[in-house]
C-alpha cells in the first residue's frame, strides 16, 4: 500500500492539499473516519477523543511513549488507550488501501509502511490571510489575535509530534518534500505534487 | 524572465538536479560561464575569483554588505569587487533568458526578479554515498573524513549565505520547495519538479 502523510502549519492549506491530492491520485482520504473508528475501538466519545488528540498538553504525571514523554490533562490510562487506539486505527486504514493521512503523526506511526511524507508551510502573512478566508462565521479576530492562535495551534502540534516521534516537527529532515504555499492557490499545485509522489513511489518500488 | 535558483547541501545532487531541470524545461544553465564573465568584468583570474567565492571566510577586518558583514582573507577592495561582479553577472544573465542558477546566493541577489527558489537536501548517509560515486579518481576518504568534508563545505556555504543575505541557509522558510533526495535517482524526479516549477510560475503570472 502507498501512504502519503501530510504534516502542516496551521493556515498553510495542508489539509486542503491532502484532500485534493487524495482525490487527484485516487487514494483514500481519512479524517473524521479516524475518530469514529477510534471511538468504536475504545468505547469513548468522539468529542472526548478529539479533545485529547488535539489538545494533548499538560499531564499531572508523564507517561513514557516511544523515546520520550507525553503530557496530558486526562488520566494516564485513558490517554494511553486513546493514543494506542489512534495508532491501531491508522495502521488498519493504511493497510486497507492507498491513502492520504493529514496530521496525527502518521509519518512516524506508519514508518514501517515507508510512507511518503510531505510538510506544507507558508509565511505568517499568508497563513493569516488563509485563516481569514476559512474562519467560521462570527469569528472576528484581529491580526494579532490570529497570529497568536496560529502559533498556539502549531505549538500544540509540535509538542504532540515531539512526544510521539523522535523527530523535529516542521524540520525538513523529517520529510521527503516541503511545500511553501505562500500566496498560492492549492488546487493548481496538485497535479505537480501528484507527479512528484508518483515518481517517489516508483523509485521506492511501490 | 523566469529564474529557478537551487540551494543545496553538499552531496545532495542539487547541481545535477539543476542541470537536468534546466535541460528539461529548456532554460539556460549557468555555471562556469559565471566565473568567466566575472573574470572579464573584474580583470582577475578565474581561479582567483573561484577561490574567493567558494572560500569566503576570515577577513582581517569586516566589510559591510547588505545587512551584515562578510569576512574574507583577501583585501577588502578585491573582495568587494568580486562580490559586486558576481552580483552584476548574475543579474545580467538572469535578464538575458529564462535560467537555472545553482548556489551563489542567487535567490537573494535576484530577489527583484521573483525567482523560484528550491533547496535540495539529503540524509548524511545518502550524501556520503553520492560523494563516493562522484569522488575524483584517487580520492580515498574514510566515511568519517567524508562526513567532515561535507560538513565543512556546508558550513562555508551557510556562512556565505548568511553574510550576503538576511535569511537562514537551508531553512525551509527561505525557499519555495525543499526536495529530499535521500536514496533517490535525481533523473527520475525531474519531470515532476519541472511540473511544479511550471505551476508555480503560472500562478506568479510568469
Amino acid at each position: 500500500m502507498r501512504v502519503i502523510t501530510i504534516g502542516r502549519e496551521f493556515g498553510s492549506g495542508g489539509r486542503e492539499l491532502g484532500k485534493r491530492l487524495a482525490e487527484y491520485v485516487g487514494f483514500a482520504y481519512y479524517d473524521d473516519e479516524i475518530l469514529t473508528a477510534m471511538a468504536q475501538n475504545s468505547g469513548l466519545a468522539e468529542s472526548y477523543i478529539s479533545s485529547i488528540v488535539e489538545q494533548s498538553t499538560i499531564m499531572p504525571y508523564p507517561i513514557s511513549y516511544g523515546k520520550t514523554f507525553l503530557f496530558s490533562n486526562v488520566s494516564t490510562d485513558n490517554h494511553w488507550k486513546i493514543i494506542q487506539s489512534q495508532n491501531d486505527v491508522l495502521k488498519d486504514l493504511a493497510r486497507k488501501s492507498d491513502c492520504v493521512l493529514v496530521g496525527r503523526c502518521a509519518d512516524a506511526i506508519l514508518e514501517e509502511l515507508n510512507p511518503m511524507n510531505i510538510f506544507v508551510y507558508a509565511s505568517m502573512e499568508s497563513k493569516v490571510a488563509r485563516c481569514r478566508v476559512k474562519a467560521p462565521a462570527g469569528e472576528n479576530l484581529t491580526d494579532k489575535e490570529l497570529v497568536k492562535k496560529i502559533r498556539d495551534v502549531e505549538k500544540k502540534r509540535e509538542r504532540y509530534y515531539v512526544a510521539v516521534t523522535d523527530r523535529k516537527w516542521g524540520s525538513k529532515e523529517s520529510y521527503h518534500l516541503c511545500i511553501n504555499t505562500s500566496g498560492k492557490v492549492i488546487k493548481n499545485l496538485i497535479p505537480a505534487v501528484a507527479a512528484y509522489c508518483n515518481a517517489w513511489f516508483a523509485q521506492a518500488g511501490m
